[in-house]
């Protein structure tokens, strides 16, 4: 394999998820750059950071847009220029992406990427309202169409074309619930059984709570530079090797077929061929599992099992932690969390931690290769990065 | 001069701005791409375009987010990657930044970038408020500061410190709604003398009603490629030579003198120097005029007259069309239209039509140098571009 580095990572940070109360967005961020900048004693942000790329969902739930401004300000970085990038729950993987480009310009050598979204405070109700923001305002939320709603319809006809049952949905919340209680920063620390979740209460037959991800605060950051000069900054930087970005319709019902989310495949298809990396060669992965459906969907899109296999793939085992290829090791969405805005960059900071031996008790030994895949919306956008520890 | 290409402008469009009725963010876009898709015959959007930048400012007046993916659809453009930009009211201008670093890096060779904005719905109570999103949240927004507001701080400093004179604020005005009756598609096709603007009603003081912008819908979009297959599409492409980006506090409060905005002068001094070009070599500039202070400031900041002296600068006639430097040939925000998403690309499209003689009524013969200098908030963001016809 000879994919070639875009970008190296050279530092990466994540605030605690969870309910953190009487933060907002900008504190929240301070203290994920904080991890990053302490975590690399050789840059000097003020001198060395040259541009920022901050994802984020919505400014609706603090009364506070300019993002990209804002966070510059807090961190002390302005004059750089600073914008927000917004692709649903895509954000920072769509930051993560335009540093990637950023830096292959030409224009800037090291840049810091990451996303943040602030959501506790808001009601159950509101936060399924601002969530549905990024599905289609004519045909979806005006009819009463949330993401619960919708991605029940994709559970339900993957469960009537495959015979996907209810149980294997719960088994990738039962993982994990798993790799998360091992992650002292995930939102909910703590295992779960088959039984509470196939037991837990009915969201979006045939969705159940436990199939759903949690409503979350956090932020996430990578410091990306030049493959070229990266190890100025560290001994161990991690290789950014392909990037993928692909859209499909903004409405689920102008789609052919529920049980696919192609776009997933169109990214990933693009990140491989640039990494010169398959699916077998992955030994680590990070998705987007904001319903259980999604990451078994997931596997199938990804080429780690074959169309209509996801459920039976969960159930076999190779993605646990001590599998074939260890998915979602920071607990994922289900666990870890969703601040919609951070999960895509924060995806990367596990695989960061992963390919460098800084993951704790969830390790997987002698990880080389890992990838990310984000999605927005039920699919709209899809974002899949690709990383080597070696190149 | 010999200020390298960046990137190639093919083609470009603008919908009509104003109030639009009963048309949707996605409709309005449609309308300016179509012109873009019309003007160059040689290009195939749907095998040629290969990603797509969206500037938007917020989501929330029409419930509607994930931007990026909803106009890919709307194209007919989808699967390819597209994504929202949004740095206050120069989102486009960030759109159009991030669309150049995705050609600079090799990823990709032909883009469009655009911004959009449907706001005339909204009352102007909601309509002020929903600016407010791009100023500090705790320290503006919840003490009652409105962008007017903000605005009037500055220009009172202005006239304070330097002896600016209200008949300057309003020459401002009065030159871009002669320029703006000159432009079919401009929001308001009027002139209007220095006595109207002197004797309009208080918005805050010193502003007055036409020391303001206008509140409109509107979309704009460019066709970018790589200079070196320019000239596949068209005979006349019109070249990106220099782009620079700063960022300011995102509060007013932090800053030690008012009545300077140096993100533009930091974010213009990095695209001269990129373009290898200084303020008199200009042959025509598009300025943000939000508020008749601004076009003021810019004079200074971008160095077309020196600092302090911009009041004078406007009543020596230099910016008008037949002046040494017309500014706002389009009618800038005042006249032509403020739908703030849309602004950053709409400047670029005015440059393009001047540089490439299509200005009609308002074109500055022989025009073979333009800027466009984009403001986000009180200039917390700044984005400024240098745009030849020839290299």
């Amino acid at each position: 394999m000879s994919g070639r580095a875009l970008a190296a990572i050279i530092s990466a940070g994540l605030s605690k998820f969870g309910k953190l109360e009487g933060l907002s967005s900008r504190e929240i961020f301070l203290s994920a750059a904080k991890e990053a900048f302490d975590r690399c004693p050789n840059l000097n942000p003020k001198k060395d950071i040259k541009s920022l790329f901050i994802g984020q969902m919505s400014e609706s739930s603090e009364h506070q847009g300019h993002t990209g401004a804002l966070i510059a300000d807090w961190l002390g970085l302005n004059p750089i220029p600073s914008v927000r990038l917004e692709s649903a729950c895509a954000s920072s993987g769509a930051a993560l992406r335009a540093g990637v480009q950023a830096i292959m310009s030409g224009l800037v050598e090291t840049v810091m990427v990451g996303g943040v979204e602030k959501m506790t405070h808001l009601s159950t109700f509101d936060a399924t309202e601002y969530l549905a923001l990024s599905s289609d305002n004519f045909l979806e939320q005006w009819h009463g169409f949330t993401f619960p709603a919708l991605f029940a319809l994709i559970a339900r006809a993957h469960m009537l074309k495959y015979k996907t049952r209810e149980e294997q949905l719960a088994a990738v919340a039962v993982k994990n619930h798993k790799n998360g209680s091992k992650n002292p920063k995930a939102h909910i620390q703590k295992e779960i059984t088959i039984e509470q979740a196939l037991n837990s209460r009915i969201i979006a037959s045939p969705l159940r709570l436990f199939d759903c991800s949690l409503i979350s605060d956090g932020a996430s950051c990578l410091i990306l530079t030049k493959p070229e000069v990266a190890k100025r900054y560290t001994d161990e930087p991690v290789y950014i090797v392909g990037t993928g970005q692909a859209s499909d319709t903004i409405g689920l019902y102008e789609r052919d077929d529920l049980t696919s989310l192609n776009s997933i495949a169109m990214a990933a298809r693009e990140a491989y061929r640039m990494a010169d990396v398959g699916p077998d060669d992955l030994d680590v992965a990070e998705v987007h599992d904001c319903f259980t459906i999604a990451e078994i969907i997931s596997y199938e899109m990804l080429g780690l099992c074959g169309k209509g296999e996801g459920g039976t793939f969960i159930e076999s085992g190779q993605t646990e932690m001590d599998g074939k290829i260890p998915v979602n090791t920071s607990g994922g969405l289900k666990s870890k969390g969703h601040p919609v805005g951070a999960t895509g960059t924060a995806q990367a900071y596990e695989i960061y931690l992963q390919l460098t031996g800084q993951a704790g008790k969830r390790q997987v030994e002698g990880a080389e290769i890992g990838l990310t895949q984000n999605l927005g919306g039920h699919g709209s956008t899809s974002i899949v990065h690709i990383f080597k520890r070696n190149i």
